[in-house]
């Protein structure tokens, strides 16, 4: 039987393909974690990741193409941040489809270019071709103090799980798109709607985590569940995460209850919050924020022994396995 | 009136863009040449540079994915290779079409891979997303010592300009697979198809040029008239090429005949011959080929006052303009 690319999954595609990188001097962390580590200058990493946008996939064709263009950049932002990593240059590929307006393509550079610019990075070259639809492969450079690098593979049993700012946003505002019959305060559906679509990288959160109060990072951009088990798997532990304690708004709450669906669905399963999900051994929880930045931050579960898996403590206090693809409830 | 992308032209467009780019430490050649020019190891310049091939415009859908990748491959190197550089890591972005067999992704990854090992290079990342075609974006690295780095912008007045190999092959083979119907010996077309499919980048030559030799470089991806005024742009110089002397071998003559054309329109006019065109004041083309690596090149013409603009010298002796578009034969 021909397996397609649908039944090996994006995960066991990865898998597949980490065979054909090959050990090469000045390459550190290859395919595997949220960007490559390879040699940089002198007490430096130097970091390297790309994402691809393809319109219908990940955009919608009417997206806005200054927001998409700022979108499009944070997503790559994002790889940097979870490596504890200062962003630096980027090149783009751009596919274009005939007919495009130059403005469009213009408004799209500009947002990847501001979005950059906020972050200290630059666009440093591209290429643009003809496409049947509009494409955006952004590959991306950083750079890291050796001694600041965060991996996910550094998670060690005992240590706290936390997450930045707060999740399930994106999931909520990305229901909304979907379901514009569903009944919630406009304010609502506009902040979440502007958090899928305009993600902030955790830039500054992931440098400061990097000072040694991190012992593992990830970027949030395929749901809690997933990108817990890759951290996971990664560290070669398990995880226990307190349902009680995810930091979900009252928004996301609202959206849930609109649609009928358990806000846990949203939180751990959506994807695209862009958060950072952390492990550490020194930050208690107790302040609610990192020290230097003042980034809000939450505890939300806690590190086991591999054997033990990846497990969900539900709000009655039962302990059932966490999916690799998300809550269901039952 | 709206401008379309199609109006602007890819070289406008990306003149356009360059306003994007924001200068910052580290960065030392950006948008314009083959690849960025970026602070590196000690010693060295790293380089970065991005091309991104889609299915319908730069392949046909039934291209055997191996041959595929290794294409993909090495149009990246070949941009490192015209900038005196060592490969050294890729990151691949790859869009795959529902239905699409693992079996096919996996040749086009290891057509890449063993591309990028015969280099001395390593894939090391990606991004695999659904897309309605086969969507593949290499973005690749590079390293130069800084003594040894070769731009477009070093030609001066009175260089001989010059060409690896032979060129107007790719586009003999081009037009072979469009025309089926036209009559050329079977190891013609065997030749000449291979050539377009199986580009090879010219990293050797690339190396030994930045030893002293080139004064400028450029590798032909759109063509010897279109690349020779980029280079000649980026110089602020003229040139004058002359007929006569082009490496067109017998084979492209023979495809030219077929078709009825000058022989001249495929070798001027047609891109991704991926060979190296460069400019030397020390070499004159009496040992046909470079001293180390025994690559041949052929000086076809010479650098001329910028005032002059880019000329032809036909094989009668007259001059004319050799518009960026390549050669039309009256």
């Amino acid at each position: 039987m021909i397996r397609s690319v649908e039944d090996l999954g994006e995960f066991g595609l990865i898998e597949q393909l980490r065979r054909y990188q090959r050990s090469r001097p000045g390459l550190f962390v290859g395919i595997g974690d949220d960007a490559a580590v390879l040699a940089g200058p002198l007490g430096y990493r130097t970091l390297f990741t790309v994402d691809m946008l393809v319109e219908g996939i990940h955009f919608f064709p009417d997206a806005d193409p200054y927001a998409l263009g700022r979108k499009a950049m944070a997503v790559n932002l994002s790889d940097i941040a979870a490596m504890g990593g200062t962003p630096t240059f980027a090149t783009v590929g751009l596919g274009v489809p005939g007919g495009t307006s130059a403005e469009r393509i213009e408004r799209l550079y500009a947002g990847m270019s501001d979005e950059a610019a906020a972050f200290g990075a630059s666009i440093t070259g591209g290429d643009t071709v003809e496409a049947p639809v509009l494409l955006i492969s952004v590959a991306l450079l950083g750079e890291v103090e050796e001694q600041r690098l965060l991996l996910r593979r550094g998670a060690r049993v005992g240590d706290r799980v936390c997450v930045t700012h707060r999740i399930g946003e994106a999931a909520a505002g990305l229901l909304l798109l979907q379901r514009p019959d569903l009944k919630v305060p406009e304010d609502t559906r506009t902040r979440l709607v502007h958090k899928l679509l305009r993600p902030t990288p955790r830039v500054e959160a992931g440098r400061e985590l990097g000072r040694g109060l991190a012992t593992a990072a990830i970027d949030l951009s395929d749901g809690l569940a997933g990108d817990l088990h890759r951290l996971c798997k990664a560290s070669r532990v398990g995880a226990i995460i307190d349902a009680a304690s995810l930091p979900i708004p009252d928004d996301v709450r609202r959206v849930a209850a609109a649609a009928g669906l358990d806000p846990l669905e949203l939180a751990i399963g959506g994807g695209e919050d862009y958060e950072l999900l952390f492990t550490t051994s020194s930050l208690t929880g107790g302040s609610h924020v990192l020290p230097r930045s003042g980034t809000p931050y939450t505890v939300i579960g806690e590190i086991v022994d591999e054997e033990r898996g990846v497990l969900l403590r539900e709000p009655g206090g039962g302990l059932r396995p966490l999916p690799e693809g998300g809550f269901q409830h039952f």
